[in-house]
């Protein structure tokens, strides 16, 4: 979007007022981040996102990627932006110092890395796969794995990959067939096709480091037989020096619905060298370290998307007019009113404002947490922000991403006709963001994760911990009369979810089928429950600065308002999925394969 | 997409066995139209859908269509595939015997019109614009204008159009400048501007036929000063010859994000000559009879993308293994079982199939409706279909697109990953419908035209007369104990739905905010209970054929299985919109215009 606008207010106000970020980084023992650098940084990165990305975003998706014999050429301008973003020193943002990194905080970095996406999807997934690819190598790489790949990423010379499908098996990654022998010199040579590998293979940087999955020989089958190789395109001498190409070339890019200017990519393996990464057969336990970061940051991008289009939208309905007000005129000097005038306009764009600061809050929430994991000395806060994390991850992943489809769908719908056309952006939006309820693992297998593998495999333990924190919460405003119908309506959520998931259990218990019949619906209720949790914090954190007299009065009841309107519009949709969660499996099961196509 | 298949069975199975359109053909003294002559048609359309349209969808898509100083070029085969249509006579199957049409009925014409657009939507909206302007002509155009425009139109050689956009007035056709000054021989010089003109230029026939709304030099301000003109591209003589060419000429073409082979144009008049359709400063009025049947067939191309979205789900749902089912092994001869066996894939499929098969039948029944209007001699009759029609007709146009979103979407899910790719056609038909929720009046427009022009202008006459055909219906399933709980629910349905209708009707005499603020929910929940008493109807269809020992007992039991999916688990969509509906206007207009955007 050509007007994009980095929601830097927004971001503070979550940040800094709703989460105490400053507190948190003096926890942590971040005493540089001192809110004064936090401004600062905000400000060079809303520049970049608005300057140098938004600008080539449209441009980007008109033009794609280049394929030609191996060689992938991005659109005009994105080496240039990459150049410029290599040279402002954030890809190494949040990475350690003795790589070169300037070992700022994770939730900083990515705080802003939604403005990057908002500017322009395609372009922001470059960096976003070379994270993917630095926090697995620090995270399990040997330290000479670190010291001959990481300076380099972490300079932004080099970018990475992560290499997890093939053609017959995405989710089900227990079926994958690339296989790694290995070598006299302790290293493997890879063999086998890896598909939908974003920035698999490009222009931007002099060398692309893969992180691959593959089986070793003797690897027992399905999801215990998978180990994690460090795969570079060129080969990298031990001090870390560029040498000759390696077997890894791109057999060809996909043709995409959108983010076109993100090259998708085929890579073959022809016997290439590689390493490997940690220990043998447990590389699927590796990826999940990435996996939970790669999925709060899938789920940013919807949510990034979400911003761009309510401002897009926004900015359309105050502009546009048609009709008058059916409470009479509010423009007389016009022929017609602005369309904001007019109730469903506005449905719209509260729907679009509502998901978009909620979800800021609820993924700056996880950023938190994710911190904490990372960088806490303290055990006990380091378990409950796991224990957090776990529950929390596929929601966002989810949950932010189904509502981008929402809120970009409106970003059109508030246009009319002309949000068809491609000129205003808006159908970009749509299209690039559609992705994200597939990549990372779609809805569906999010959903599985949360009701099957956290939600009940930890006895309901997990969520009674987050649970835990949202009473406590709603605890404290006992009293505040101006809060007890937003209580209320939270509090019996809270009861709610806790007897769905029993009453899941238990039928689950009996038939299986049970968990998939309720999983999505399940996860969509909890998001929306859970983002209810952040807009009644947001509202109680506005209202006490009204008390306070703040200036920015328009800011502040403008969350009071969107907190009304969440809890009357958006959180009643949880009414539609406990109807269909307690109608359990049978009207799903019941139709046999044969009669879906009696044809 | 490649593997489309034209619903034969399921439009028999409306058409034939639901809605009896036999007994109704011989009612309106369509002798001729028996069983065997609707088969036989069904299956050439069929053929020309399946062999002719489908194959040129995703090469049109890529082609799209190209502008060179006024001339259109449409995609490779699109010429071609006209010429086999008009060669078949399709273009004046339902067009009076007089122009050379072949008199069959509307509805005839029309269910088969929703495999055109399955099969290539974008193809399909050139002989669609065409009936719109020959149903204009026909039904307000002066003899001599019929006996000049329609014989080429009806014979298909010409092509029409209808001209209502402009820049800065879709919706708000009162606001619309384009001018029309009389000349001497009873002509008028047309000049301005229309945007989004579908099908405004091509070259798929030998001259286009524009329908344009304008304005007369002494004309009122606002809707009640717009007058019809019929403007061709090629001057015709009286005796239909072509003559010299018209000052029309299609400036540009849009770059949408999909029907990207239906031209879009810019249409500029300058100085055009026309001739007035009917009345002066009445030619709104002359549009809502096109308007209405255009509406129907936007909501059928929404119904046709559902059904498309279906097919291409289904076929990779059934073929793609992944994972194994949570009820243990189902293919063990495969290293993973079909993802069908997912209860959320089939949660899916299910809404897909849901939809489909329900919006059929509601479409059907407009256009037997629609067929009553038009044909029969029963002033009684045509009073209650007109009646049934205005309250359906929003419905159908704005439930049938909107969830044809859904199902489009869904159509992508299924397939992951693949899904985002444009090889497999799922992405395409989600781009192409977008389209509709937006086009013949935005989902909004109809949901106001819904609650306040149709039930509350009638002051709930309309529904009620609809609403008693459902309660008729229901009371005939009294004591019909396997039926109980879809009847009860949709009684309920009937009851609720009139409260809701008389709870906005109080609150919005106070304050006309809150019609807006209900709309477009009162709409979703009106179409909901309206497919619900439709899939109620097929379920006892269903059963009768059972009872009655019919052979294809997959086909039947599908619609009762799939009867109860909706009412399990998309009627109870219903209890959110409720919700939103009663919690009235105050948290959309509470919200002051600055606060929208307090940067």
């Amino acid at each position: 979007m050509q007007d994009y606008k980095a929601p830097q207010r927004d971001t503070l106000f979550v940040t800094q007022e709703l989460l105490d970020y400053q507190a948190h980084y003096q926890t942590l023992g971040f005493d540089e981040v001192a809110e004064d650098l936090v401004t600062a940084i905000f400000s060079e990165a809303a520049k970049f996102a608005e300057n140098s990305l938004a600008p080539i975003n449209a441009s980007g998706d008109e033009e794609g990627c280049k394929w030609d014999d191996g060689v992938v050429t991005t659109p005009a301008g994105f080496k240039e932006a990459y150049q410029q973003y290599v040279e402002g020193g954030w890809t190494g943002m949040a990475q350690p110092e003795e790589f070169g990194g300037q070992a700022l905080p994770y939730s900083l970095a990515s705080s802003i890395a939604e403005w990057f996406s908002g500017a322009n999807h395609s372009w922001a997934m470059y960096p976003g796969l070379s994270q993917g690819c630095m926090s697995t190598l620090l995270a399990h790489g040997s330290e000479e794995q670190q010291q001959r790949f990481l300076p380099k990423l972490i300079e932004g010379t080099w970018t990475g990959t992560m290499c997890l499908t093939e053609a017959h098996c995405g989710s089900d990654l227990g079926m994958l067939k690339c296989r790694a022998e290995p070598n006299d010199d302790g290293s493997y040579s890879l063999t086998g096709t890896k598909i939908f590998i974003s920035a698999g293979e490009h222009d931007l940087s002099d060398n692309i480091v893969h992180i691959v999955l593959a089986r070793l020989p003797d690897a027992p089958q399905g999801t215990k037989g998978i180990s994690l190789f460090v795969v570079p395109k060129f080969n990298v001498s031990e001090a870390g020096e560029i040498q000759d190409r390696n077997a890894v070339h791109c057999g060809s890019i996909e043709h995409k619905m959108g983010i076109k200017a993100s090259a998708t990519c085929v890579i073959n393996f022809d016997g290439a060298k590689g390493y490997l990464i940690g220990e043998p057969n447990r590389g699927l336990n590796c990826m999940f370290t990435f996996m939970n970061k790669a999925r709060i940051g899938t789920g940013v991008e919807g949510l990034a998307a979400s911003e761009a289009a309510f401002q897009g939208a926004l900015r359309y309905a105050k502009d546009r007019t048609q009709f008058r007000s059916l409470s009479g005129v509010k423009k007389p000097d016009s022929p017609a009113d602005p369309i904001i005038v007019h109730p469903d306009v506005r449905r719209m764009l509260l729907t679009q404002k509502a998901f978009a600061e909620g979800n800021r809050a609820l993924s700056c929430y996880c950023m938190q947490q994710v911190d904490v994991t990372l960088y806490s000395q303290d055990e006990a806060a380091r378990q409950t922000a796991d224990a957090k994390l776990a529950l929390l991850t596929p929601i966002v992943k989810a949950f932010l991403t189904e509502t981008a489809q929402e809120t970009t769908s409106y970003g059109m719908q508030v246009y009319g006709g002309h949000g068809y056309i491609k000129e205003w952006g808006m159908e970009q939006l749509a299209r690039d963001t559609r992705i994200c309820t597939m990549y990372e693992g779609t809805t569906g297998i999010q959903a599985i994760d949360l009701l099957a593998r956290k939600v009940l495999g930890s006895k309901g333990e997990l969520l009674n911990v987050f649970v835990q924190e949202v009473r406590d919460f709603t605890e404290q405003l006992r009293g505040q009369p101006q809060f007890s119908a937003w209580t209320n309506a939270l509090n019996s959520h809270l009861d709610e979810w806790q007897q769905l998931t029993q009453d899941i259990g238990k039928s689950a218990a009996g038939n299986p089928e049970e968990l998939g019949a309720a999983a999505v619906d399940y996860l969509m209720y909890s998001g929306y429950v859970t983002v209810a949790y952040f807009w009644l914090k947001m509202a109680v954190k506005a209202q006490q600065a009204l008390d306070n007299g703040a200036t920015e009065s328009d800011f502040y009841n403008a969350k009071l308002q969107t907190c009304g309107f969440y809890f009357d519009r958006i959180l009643t949709r949880t009414r539609s999925l406990v109807s269909a969660i307690q109608s359990g499996s049978d009207n799903l099961m019941g139709m046999s394969e044969s009669m879906f196509a009696p044809e």
